[in-house]
């Protein structure tokens, strides 16, 4: 059977792979500085290519928001600068022994991090994830295929021929960076079925993560809903309560780690429930309520069933009154999408429950889920947050952009 | 939507893996040691429900090969039983810290291995993977969700029944082994598809591994082919060469870590092809070779290009003659499936190199691929070997069988 032009490429990309996989960390890093470099330096020329994504958004009527998401500024550029810069100063996850010990025959075994191979990423929008999510790939060894949407075609492309530039430069196969021009959904569906690929990471909403999973015949990693919670504990301390749902609820109001639904311990709900509400409210946030919660403050508005199960990713809240620790677990078991959970308690027992009875990527005890993310955990940067459980579970770094292989060494060791 | 049979019966699963979470290792060490004696106690039982089995596939013309993978005799039973000994004999691996740190504003970040939730297992004939695989699964805190053959389903149920009125006994919930007793094709395809399984891990051949993949919406561990090869280097002491190649074709043939094929460098082969070949052919060996390998062993037969990306699982063997080490690798690359792969050296950089360039979850360097198991590697038992590069690559003992969630104690903190 004859190769299609997206498998020709995705070959290409296994190539490159092989060759990266034992580069040098300084080349690699070299790599990172010089593509941040010329980054700066094709300011213009980005921000020219930006425009037509730009117009061609607005032309097609494009609501503000996915406009936003296209653009590209000089903030905006520095900071994918600086981000390329800061991966060079991670350490390389490469080559780290993880473990290691002697068998009683005398074989030497040893699990040693080495790159996944080729990295598929599709995406929607932000053109900055081009370079952000290619950056990482590269510094963990991996090749990069990178499929964007349409709208972001022009940036993408501008994006990626700054990052080839860069891997040819300091004498690494350009072939390290791919972009898939062809943006139809038919080779959306066929890049999610590339062989070639060893570790899908899909980026965007519902409807890609389902084409993901009903499509896709290569191992993935989704990047799936935040529908977080904070659970106040009757023996919360309040005013602790009051800064971290103010903060998990309003700093960020648009990303995946902040708070989309209160949960109120019924002993404490009638003193904490109307305060909240109203600091809340003067902050623009819209609530919703079980019957409890709107007893206890009229202007909080009845919830649906689907309010519960909703990523507002808005100014806007879910908010139920649970009877007991039990009843925030049980609520937290129907509504949860395992990202990030947080309680806030003075009581070593909940704490302890809470930690081990929820199921999720992260769980916190007294912070804001706002503190799951790459760089406020300690991993540096990140290529999204995993919410499955195989293989990274939470902010994916340098080290979930590898896996670990066995390797024995003998002296002539053979099997009884 | 009204759930199905099926999907019930996954609901059940869900709801005592929640409970098996957080149960103490005595509890289950307890269950183990338990369910080991029960099924020794209902031996008589166990062999009466296999003879079914048994006679349904001598009336249905199975083949010998099949009809020996369905059996059950007094010894199969008694490993079974010490299987799930020497599985409660293990460390539990619940609740391991894998890593912690404090962030620079207090965060106290912990990683910490709970369990995966609920293991849905799909396999072919072997009764005794009902017992070994529910062992596995038990010990690490996940609920076993089991959907065996139709050939075994007599074998199976008599199985489970024992694994349930195990957990009965200790006090833990029984649903932590529910059998699949709808064994058609429609059921398996449903199976593979339940959001309810944390983790799916399929048992079987190619058709099975091909469903999985195309069909399978839910996380997978792929557990593939063995095509495993053994490199003789031009630097290779001979005499453990011949040791090295005659373990690794002949000690288990029917394994997935048996070598397939014989590469030998070039430098070398006159020497020992003729040898090797005629000592494989004494144990019964059937070899199909390159030209070269052809020309230099009259006895070799042509092979095929199939015949180099085959896993015989019998007393056959591909040949090829390789120019250089860089020719070892160029032949992996096209043909390795990524199970193990072993070269024999004396030579530090071609071991070095080998390492580093070969693509598989286990490369050994002077020893056979034979030890790539969980037993051998020091795991101490395995649910599978995993080909794929994500989750879990090799031998999958109980971490494997767990994920690994962010736990983060705080004291207040709020995001900037």
């Amino acid at each position: 059977m004859e190769a299609t032009p997206l498998e020709e490429l995705a070959g290409r990309s296994v190539t490159a792979s092989q060759r990266l996989a034992t580069a040098l960390t300084a080349d690699k890093d070299a790599f990172l500085r010089q593509a941040a470099d010329l980054l700066e330096a094709a300011h213009g020329e980005i921000l020219e290519a930006n425009v037509k994504d730009l117009e061609a958004a607005t032309a097609r009527g494009a609501s503000p928001a996915t406009v936003d998401r296209l653009r590209l500024d000089s903030r905006r550029l520095s900071q994918m600068a600086e981000g390329l810069r800061a991966v060079a100063a991670l350490p390389d996850p490469v080559g780290e022994v993880v473990e290691g010990h002697v068998r009683p025959n005398g074989l030497r075994v040893e699990r040693v991090r080495v790159p996944l191979g080729v990295v598929g990423l599709i995406y929607e929008n932000r053109p900055n994830v081009t370079s952000d999510a290619a950056g990482l790939c590269l510094k963990a060894g991996n090749a990069a295929l990178l499929r964007g949407s349409g709208a972001a075609l022009s940036s993408n492309r501008a994006i990626a021929a700054i990052l080839r530039a860069g891997l040819d430069k300091v004498g690494l196969p350009e072939d390290g960076v791919l972009l898939v021009e062809d943006t139809s959904h038919e080779t959306a569906e066929a890049f999610v079925r590339l062989q070639a690929i060893d570790c899908l990471i899909p980026r965007g909403g519902p409807q890609l993560i389902t084409m993901v999973r009903e499509r896709s015949t290569v191992p993935y990693v989704i990047d799936g809903d935040g529908n977080c919670h904070v659970y106040v504990d009757r023996s919360a301390d309040l005013e602790m309560a009051r800064r971290i749902v103010v903060n998990a609820k309003t700093s960020r109001p648009s990303v995946c780690n902040a708070m989309e639904s209160l949960l109120v311990h019924g002993d404490v709900a009638d003193q904490f429930l109307p305060e909240i509400a109203s600091e809340l409210a003067e902050r623009g946030v819209e609530l919703v309520g079980d019957p409890t919660a709107c007893r206890l403050v009229p202007t909080i508005a009845p919830a649906t069933e689907e309010d519960f199960a909703t990523e507002f990713l808005a100014l806007k809240c879910s908010v139920a009154v649970v009877a007991s620790l039990d009843g925030a677990i049980s609520h937290l078991r129907r509504y949860s999408s395992g990202h990030s959970e947080a309680i806030v308690t003075e009581d070593i027992g909940a704490a302890s429950r809470f930690v081990r009875e929820v199921d999720a990527a992260a769980v916190l005890v007294n912070a804001s889920t706002r503190f799951v993310d790459g760089g406020e955990l300690g991993l540096g940067a990140e290529v999204g947050i995993s919410t499955q459980k195989l293989h990274a579970r939470g902010p994916m770094g340098l080290k979930e952009l590898t896996a670990v292989k066995y390797v024995v060494y003998g002296e002539g060791q053979t099997r009884a």
